[in-house]
């Protein structure tokens, strides 16, 4: 974080409410959605342009956790005609597996990203996990050469392969779980599946294997780093979308998307992942502050350092 | 490996035959055992003592294939009583599950490990995995202050914890995989697994995670590494006993065993499991050599680089 370019991130996807259930805890009704995940985490590296869309429920105590970070929110639409996009969930021991309990699209169902005039510029985009229709969307108001990012989920895999496959020529990286790498490719081995999803349009890849770490398939070779190690996991909800966050985020703060860039982005993606874990709700990625991000950083540096 | 010292390593475990069924192959009646990895990964880095014993169908094109390579046999003992060790077993999808299909101990029923003398200073002691009574055996007969690495497996937790508990004081450094620490600990964190066994006697513990890497707990601090990047795993029999093959190897041809000398040899341990599992039996890692060995090291040191 050392040179600091002033490029801002444009974050696309939800903003909602979330109510968890984990093995040990019940978290209440929460701020979450991948784009405010994603907008704190990329908060703390360069300045973000959100995009999404509340509803009458979404009062200035939330908003105001947005507003505590260098967060434009032109682009956060309200509309008061009903409630917040909302979900609940139960992990199962371990956090092993997550089962759906309740989806309210609520306002989402009529969201339709407009980009205000002073984003359509933005130089690094952030394409949260919603609709690969909404992705496209959003790509279609773009001007200029930005550098595109995307995540997603096993949902669209399923019911929207078609305008995903048509997604990821348009991205320079797509970043995707384990589990989804294998099943968009069929693939069983994580690495074939990274070099075929290469061959499927993005330019660069990112798998994420949760505690097991995460690899890079770049045109200049691959890059694989372990996660920061965790003990203590409340509530792994957002830590993709944090991830991605950080990782775009410190690509923006660097003006850099060459390997070398990307190799410290993962880091960063690594560390400030491994705060939101630790807490229900962006609280922990919220409190923890730069600081805390950079300290983790440094540690991974060392966690695999070799003479 | 610039610095080479002519330190042995003596290694006891079991010379075998194996018969093994993967999801697109069968490998027929092919040389296996722990003792038999273990010795040739180590002989790649280090002079090795082998202790073990065959029965009277292993004949001189078996030992041949140990003869290659630096090892001295003064210790495997010939028992013409009956045949060799025979164990076989069948591999699910994606190798995620084995089964054993049959276990006839034969002459290894009847096995005490007997040190000739030349072998009882030996500075490295690697303990294959064979049931603790037998590691306890090979340690009372041991003179000096050697560094004592071991490995074991599931069936010894379940049916032989106490002596498995009483060894770990032991023990400078225990290698076990992920599963095994679990079950062995009662943790479902793998860091905390790792931090429990610390207390349970030996000084240093490295957890396997098999295409995921593995993480060393030292008292100096944590170190985790990737895996190397397999996309052809033909039989993953023996990985575990090639890495702690090399990883003592290693540390015998430097004589160090600090955190620095530790994190390089976990990298030439990663390095020569990934060969072993190309193929059936030793049959890559005995026609791989030390430059394919070296290369793959050099590799995975620019695998996790960062700037």
């Amino acid at each position: 974080m050392l040179t600091k370019t002033n490029q801002p991130v444009l974050v696309v996807g939800s903003v909602a409410f979330d109510q968890i259930t984990t093995p040990t805890a019940e978290s209440g009704r929460v701020l979450g959605g991948s784009a405010t995940y994603a907008s704190i985490a990329a908060s703390y590296q360069a300045p973000v342009n959100l995009v999404g869309v509340v509803g009458n429920d979404f009062g200035d105590e939330h908003l105001n956790r947005l507003r505590a970070h260098p967060i434009d929110l032109e682009g956060l639409q309200t509309d008061s005609s009903g409630p917040t996009f909302f979900w609940s969930g139960i992990y199962g021991k371990n956090f092993a597996t997550r089962e759906t309990t309740d989806t309210q699209l609520n306002v989402f169902e009529r969201f339709k990203p407009t980009l205000p005039e002073a984003y359509r510029a933005t130089p690094y985009i952030l394409l949260g996990n919603i609709h690969p229709a909404l992705q496209h969307l959003v790509l279609d108001q773009i001007s200029g050469q930005p550098f595109v990012a995307a995540d997603t989920m096993n949902l669209w895999i399923d019911v929207s392969l078609d305008e995903l496959n048509r997604l990821l020529p348009r991205l320079d990286l797509f970043v995707l779980n384990d589990d989804e790498s294998k099943m968009l490719t069929d693939e069983s081995n994580v690495i074939l599946a990274g070099k075929r999803l290469m061959e499927m349009g993005p330019k660069i890849v990112v798998i994420k294997k949760g505690e097991h770490g995460s690899i890079l398939f770049h045109p200049d070779g691959l890059f694989a780093y372990p996660a920061y190690p965790v003990t203590g996991v409340e509530d792994p909800t957002g830590a993709g979308d944090s991830y991605l966050g950080a990782l775009v985020g410190y690509l923006a703060s660097q003006d850099r998307t060459d390997s070398a860039a990307l190799r410290k982005a993962i880091l960063y993606a690594t560390a400030t992942a491994s705060l939101t874990v630790e807490s229900f709700s962006c609280d922990r990625l919220e409190q923890a502050g730069r600081d805390a991000i950079e300290g983790r950083y440094q540690e991974l540096l060392q966690l695999a350092a070799v003479g």
